[in-house]
């Protein structure tokens, strides 16, 4: 490392421990002490120690301690790769032990990349990496919500629901088909749910994002590749880990609902507006007092629990990790409830110099289990209607549905349902590497993934109102997945003169198949005996099965000339059973660049940057999640009537496309690596345009084909541009006894539909009351864009009314558009109100995400403030469709109590009618929200026990912590929570959970 | 060791290696070497060099060298324990290698006991032990096969049909109910099938025989115990093994049947003596040739194939095994096939001085298909039917029954219709050890055992003859079962002037969970899709589940007084779901004895004894495969019609009884360990006296309860004996580079029912034709004894059918007995016959099994020979009831062409007669036949390469072997093989295979 520099002087602070009182020596005599790593404890060797403006010097033995002659005038450095380095006078010391934080300079760490490791600094494509530390104290049950906010271009969107797995969008949407990136743990590309591994045993995610670094993987490369790398053991380190936390969830938010004699006036207001007759026992609302708060009973505070113990360790030859892992999650609604057991098994040995091999397993089981529950139809029971009949029964709306609604009991649904899903899973590889000549190496991996689940839905026999359920029920499945993989590559490895050479060719085959059978039956004689066997009435039986396989050649040469220019090419050729026969086999280039400027001879001076690094990289992936059989003709067993005669028949069910293949993603990424300062500043700048081509598309199918009422094949045409720009910044503030650090990263990305088959709107998305929300794709417009009427403020007298393009004409007063109702804009200005008028009126997708971490520690104590926002985002918050629409018989939020009652009451809350004749609920701009928002995403405090103490009880280390997830959350969206799916929309989602925390971390 | 003796001197050969060229020294000079075990040439450390008649000597060090000061006229004695001494004259030798060959004294050999270990010295109990080494190469799948012959006292029934598994019987059928005795792999007790777990990692297999070993194992011990350790890495030793063999299996005899033209003109003789017509189609039998031969075509000759690839290694705080095998076997008979595929992963680890711990698992996949084959129908088939039609469908019989016969063409059966059973296992524990203080341990283990299975049966549609099969039908069941197993106990281990006390006590819970669900459908439209969804017709859905649990207290103590009196006392308390509320927990106390009368001082003289060993041992176990629920009303839905509507309803399918328990044995031992002859002659003879109680047997229902209609529940009322004796000899034979070794053992068993519910016999087996195969238990005879019919010659003519008395009178000639039928015995002199003149005709229990290995080495050529058998038991050869009636158009053996056709020409094999008038195939002794055997069971040739070669290929060891399996079989009976099921049933057995094949081992 260079000298100092104004900057380094100021933020380069004293960090010493004096171990023996020193006193003042005037000539040269030695120096003694010991170097040690900040983070782990662990000693370290070959540091170097220097003496300011003298020749020579030290470095540390293998226990890390050093001896140096030195006098009391001087100043000495101690430095090594990877560290800040440290920097004291001498004085009167004698003994100076020496504690080295790690740099954030992480050019030296090797992160895995597909098909191997590589060396930070060597990479030439664009990759985020989130370590095991930087989740270790988090209250989540899954890795999806640990990276949420870790990395760059990353976005997280997850679910409050006990075990839901968290969606991931790497830069944007890049498909109206399916977004999800390629999952690989430990080397094998995966379909599991996250939820299958233990966060507590997971080593380091890396997220693959542009086509450079993705483009190994293929057709499977388009949405990124999120690799996950279980821990391993360590040669001759033993330790045995015990973790543990404790954690109690509640909503971030509930929606403020009317009590019984609000709702009891608006639904008088309501009926009177219509011509209704109003419900007699609405007749004298204040009496009604405050009722049935329906979303309090669904709702509660619930616990959560983890319990991991693992043993890491090994020998010269051989090393090991295992772990066991239990997850008991209660979910904030009642009668949900999750639980997860996991056993992980890692083992490498190296019993010979020309062989290494080893396996990764993971076995896990876990259950789910909830009730019917419905989030929005407990906001929309009435207040007005009790629990519980006087017999205990749970309640239901007896009487006119327009008066009492029609909600069945919400409450007796989520208790008394079951619905279960309990999973079975294998996880595993096992490899070997031969070294046949001393440049050249084969690997093989035998992989297998093997997953059986089973669901079961139990329903008793009721006869609540208003739909009694006449017979008991039970629905079960079992399925079976198992998937085989088959990889076999050389890697030569070479260097001369500065040149090195690496390069990887070899092949994959992986192949899956999936199986299931169900079976329902009604009417249990007893409704002990929930089994198939005792159904009395009404089986059905299905199963069926699909298999898909890929066979895949990879190649891949990294050069670089003295660690200055590098130069990565890869190419992956897939064929997949997936593809059409016209187009078996898709090939998949990549070419990338990096030119590491700071080790220029003419960068040398510079001393303030440590390394810069420019980065471009070009390539080609593709999604073959397009289904398994889009190729071919999908045939359906019949049964039609044949003059009164049954008869079987087997019909086409969508029309083949010989021709379908992978959507493909051209990729274009810039990008800029510095370090700064003496490595306390690492920036990642990077720029990348994606074009997403071949994307499917429904086929325009001409009436005549009679193919009109069947599946409608899908055809490669449509076209997705994603560009943006991501930065992160990771900064040392201070180190010392009082260390500061902080990460912080921002994305921009801006989605838009080039073309797609027609210029006929897409649909994707609909909800219930037989109404679409429009969810349209024309060009231009970036996917899952909101499509609906513009409204305008409200009419306040017939005279607008009158004066207003025509919305609901008609003669009846009681069935067109009146004073109170919405005003909605006549975009084409024909004068009526028709689908014609209706536009874009929002974007789900974000512009900006952005994620900033601080990390503090002094002594044993260690503080991590976390906040996580999105801004840019529309919300289309579809619960204000019945629960703001004030026509039918269902509770409202309070936001209805500023409603328009008379001119000038409201401009923006329209009128309390029944029936809603100007269709005030339609899809429009009313309910779209904006959905911006920034969290508190954790809080954690933690204390590491001092090591006198713990080593009395024989642990190595001991830490205390509580966390809170999710403190606070800053939007003016108006829902339980902003965090909704991700085309926007929400209806009956699952709120996302605060979660307050303690743990415990303990080492022998 | 004492000095030599007649015996000795006889006995012992000369045992050297001369590296270099020796010459003469006259005075007092060093002798040097190495010693090495001739098993696996190892070094041997601590080996003792003696001069005779000279004090003081040398040992052997880490590395196996010594250096010892001799003079030429000196004899010099290596010894060490556990091998058998070596002798020699020094003379003119400078250099002596010296190699050691294990003596047969295994006194020192640690066994797997229940909960633990011990030396086989301080064994108390009746135990047999099968080393890894004994069943290296033989060409089996499953560990049951490879253990035939092995362990005095237990016989294992084979069957030849791929992926089948062994039944084992230890010292006797103890029940007429379940009689298979515990399984239990590392420590955990299971119900895996024994081809869960591949031969090629199994390192031991232990056998609890007596009560005072498996009492340990209370309620499930009273059908002994068969524990399988799987193999482990040993410190230091890195050792990477291929493994492989491919054979062919062949049935070991065929049956010979009647060609086209000699059953044509039986047939014809049948037709004429019941007055029937003849078939046209045989008017001139010669002409028909030889026809079909349906037996060839539904045997084959088949391959099987066997790999595996394991390694085991570790260093000083770990060790590890993991192994891969792939297992493909096709079977004998056309369609039927199994392959497996395992993976096991054994781990240990001692990180810190207090704390062992590891892992065994165990994964894997099996898939066994077969058609619809039929061995008894095949031989059935007539020769005079083609297979095809000359359309090429498969033929069926056209025309009359009695002419052309009505057995669906079983060749298309077979090949056509397809069952397939796919399993997916997971087996494995995973536990600590923890050292609380100096002599007490504790430990804990978590068990797991997943499986999962399903089964699919699917026909084809098809229009042969007889019975058409109308529609296509698919059957699938998936099923899961689930058991958790948690061990915790505590160890305690003091030694104290010559006193040894050992104590363990704890608990031990396990539960296991069964689902299933299944279902069918039928008439597929297009019989390419095989799957439910595709089915349009009579769809059927099915499942249940069912449960138990365990938990129980476990107590042991071992005490010896300097290694001379040694007392075990045992003792389990377990409450099992299973039982009945009176009876919940039941408590098995075992406690024995023995005095190593050889270490006592008065014994030390009598050198040609090494050891002498007597046990006496007293305990009572339990047996609780009783049925989960039969303590409980089993409630079964039912629908009834009342008044013409069909009405639910739900019934008691089998009256409770709340005091079932466990079936009780009662089991003394009395046994001789001895040893003789410098440790060459090894002998071990027990002798037992095993008493069953409280059998299940089933309850007499009074009419009056209306529950006649129902399943009878069980009562423990019955009682059965088995008494016996075995005896095991190994000996040395010929120690040296010719080496020669022998085991042997006899066990003579005799099993006797004392009492039953009642003096009804008891029906337990039954086969076609409406007719019961009478197995019967009444006190006094054996368990399965056949109760039928004495036959007494042939009636040659009317006079003696007349003398006789009365079979099947009446006027019709062609429907009464006639010249030519059977006499059966009047055994109550009534003068009819009726169904009391019925008696016990036959046992299928062998008084004695025996089995005999010979193994021979020299130079790199090893040769095993191994004989087994069984004798005094009968087969009820149950195929000859067709194969031989001469009553039906079915085709017939051979045997028939001695029928009695006239007066004098048979007194044994009866005329040919449609519809059998008589009943000549009636129950009766004519089908019994003796089930004696005795086998060249295995006979195996290997040769290990030289070292120098193997080691160019850096192998460090390798060996080639060819071995065929049931080589030759001698034996009276006519079946296929006198192999047959337990109860002595031969009807439609899958035959026992011969099996040729060739193998190799290598080591890295």
């Amino acid at each position: 490392m260079p000298g100092s520099t104004h900057w380094r002087k100021q933020l380069t602070p004293l960090l010493c421990m004096l171990v023996f009182p020193a006193w003042a020596f005037s000539q040269s005599r030695p120096l003694k002490g010991k170097v040690t790593d900040r983070e782990n404890n662990t000693p370290l060797a070959g540091v170097s120690i220097q003496i300011k403006g003298k020749p020579g010097g030290a470095s540390s033995d293998a226990e890390g301690n050093y001896s140096i002659n030195v006098s009391s005038t001087d100043t000495i450095t101690a430095s090594f790769v990877g560290y800040i380095a440290f920097t004291t006078a001498v004085k009167d010391l004698l003994t100076l032990d020496i504690v080295l934080s790690p740099s954030g300079n992480t050019m030296a760490d090797v992160v895995v990349v597909g098909y191997g490791t590589q060396k930070k600094g060597d990479l030439t494509g664009s990759l985020s990496s989130v370590n095991s530390k930087d989740i270790k104290s988090l209250p989540v049950t899954n890795a999806g919500d640990a990276i949420q906010g870790r990395a760059a271009g990353v976005q997280i969107l997850s679910s409050g629901a006990p075990g839901s797995n968290a969606t991931i969008r790497v830069r944007g949407t890049g498909t109206i088909n399916n977004s999800d990136p390629l999952l690989v743990i430990d080397g094998v590309p995966t379909d599991v749910p996250l939820n299958t591994i233990s966060p507590d045993d997971i080593a380091s995610i890396e997220i693959l994002k542009d086509a450079s670094a993705s483009a190994i993987y293929g057709s499977r490369g388009a949405n990124g590749v999120v690799l996950i790398t279980t821990k391993r053991g360590v040669s001759g380190k033993s330790s045995l880990d015990f973790k543990s936390f404790y954690g109690v969830q509640k909503a971030t938010s509930m929606i403020d609902m009317l009590n019984a004699s609000q709702f009891a006036s608006m639904h008088n207001e309501m009926m009177s507006a219509n011509g209704q007759a109003q419900n007699p026992a609405f007749a004298n609302p204040p009496s009604l007092g405050a009722g049935t708060n329906w979303q309090d009973l669904l709702f509660r505070s619930a616990p959560m629990q983890n319990y991991s113990m693992s043993y890491s360790g090994g020998g010269p030859k051989s090393t090991y990790y295992a772990s066991g892992t239990v997850l008991d999650q209660q979910g904030i609604v009642i009668n949900t409830n999750y639980k997860r057991y996991t056993l992980q098994f890692n083992h490498d040995s190296r019993p010979f110099d020309w062989l290494r091999f080893g396996n990764n397993l993971t076995l896990s089981h876990d259950i789910k289990k909830n009730g019917s529950y419905d989030i929005r139809n407990t906001l929309a029971a009435l207040p007005t209607q009790a629990v519980f009949n006087p017999d205990g029964t749970y309640a239901g709306p007896v009487g006119q549905p327009s008066w009492v609604g029609d909600i069945a009991n919400p409450i007796g649904k989520a208790r008394l349902n079951s619905n279960t899903t309990a999973g079975y899973n294998v996880l595993g590889n096992v490899f070997a590497e031969l070294t046949l000549f001393r440049d050249l190496k084969f690997k093989t991996t035998g992989g297998i993934q093997a997953l059986f689940f089973d669901t079961r839905s139990w329903s008793p026999k009721y006869n609540w109102q208003p739909i009694p359920q006449p017979n008991s029920y039970l629905f079960q499945q079992y399925n079976k997945s198992i998937t085989w993989l088959w990889d076999n590559y050389f890697t030569y490895e070479r260097n001369f003169n500065g040149h090195r050479v690496t390069a990887l060719a070899g092949t994959s085959a992986q192949t899956n198949r999936y199986d299931f059978m169900n079976g329902s039956v009604q009417k249990f004689a007893s409704e002990a005996t929930q089994q198939l066997n005792n159904g009395t009435t009404l089986p059905t039986v299905g199963g069926s099965g699909n298999e898909w396989a890929l066979l895949s050649f990879i190649g891949r040469v990294n050069y670089a000339y003295k660690s200055k220019y590098l130069l990565t090419a890869t190419v992956r050729r897939d064929g997949s059973s997936r593809f059409g026969d016209e187009n078996k086999y898709g090939t998949f280039p990549s070419a990338s660049a990096a030119w590491r400027i700071s080790e220029e001879d003419f960068f040398k001076d510079i001393s303030f940057v440590n390394d810069l690094k420019l980065r471009v990289g070009y390539g080609i992936t593709g999604n073959q999640n397009i289904g398994n059989y889009s190729f071919a003709s999908v045939l359906q067993t019949v049964q039609y009537n044949f003059n009164g005669t049954p008869v079987n028949a087997i019909v086409p069910q969508a029309i083949p496309n010989p021709g379908v293949r992978w959507e493909k993603v051209e990729q274009a990424n810039i990008g800029v690596d510095a370090s700064f300062l003496n490595s306390r500043v690492n920036v990642t700048l990077d720029a990348y345009l994606k074009n997403t081509r071949d994307m499917l598309v429904p086929m325009s199918v001409p009436i005549s084909t009679g193919y009109s009422d069947i599946v409608v094949p899908s055809i490669n045409l449509g076209k997705v541009q994603n560009r943006g720009v991501e930065l992160a910044v990771n900064t040392k503030n201070i180190t010392g006894e009082f260390e500061w650090s902080t990460s912080f990263n921002v994305s921009y990305n801006q989605n838009k539909i080039l073309s797609l088959n027609d210029s006929v709107p897409l649909y994707t998305g609909s909800i219930g009351l037989n109404q679409n929300l429009s969810i349209q794709h024309p060009g231009g417009y970036p996917i899952n864009e909101f499509y609906g009427f513009v409204t305008a403020g409200i009419f306040q007298n017939q005279k607008e009314v009158n004066g207003w393009a025509v919305q609901v004409p008609g003669a009846d007063p009681y069935n067109r558009t009146s004073p109170g109702d919405i005003k909605f804009r006549d975009l084409n200005n024909d004068g009526k109100i028709d689908d014609n008028d209706r536009t874009f009126i929002g974007n789900p997708n974000p512009s900006f995400i952005f994620a900033m971490n601080n990390n503090f520690s002094y002594k044993g104590f260690d503080l991590s403030v976390f906040l996580q926002g999105i801004a840019g985002n529309d919300i289309y918050n579809a619960n204000r469709i019945w629960q703001e629409g004030m026509a039918v018989a269902q509770n409202q939020t309070t936001a209805v109590l500023d409603r328009w009652t008379g001119e000038g009451t409201s401009n923006k809350m329209p009128r309390a009618v029944f029936n809603d004749p100007n269709k005030n609920t339609r899809v429009s701009d009313r309910f779209v929200e904006d959905g911006s928002y920034l969290r508190i995403k954790n809080v954690t405090l933690g204390y590491t026990l001092p090591r006198f103490i713990v080593q009395k009880a024989k642990m190595s280390s001991a830490r205390v912590y509580i966390s809170c997830q999710n403190l606070v959350t800053f939007t003016k969206y108006t829902g339980f929570d902003p965090e909704v799916p991700s085309n926007g929309i929400d209806l009956n989602v699952y709120p996302v959970t605060r979660t307050i925390s303690a743990g415990i971390n303990i080492s022998f």
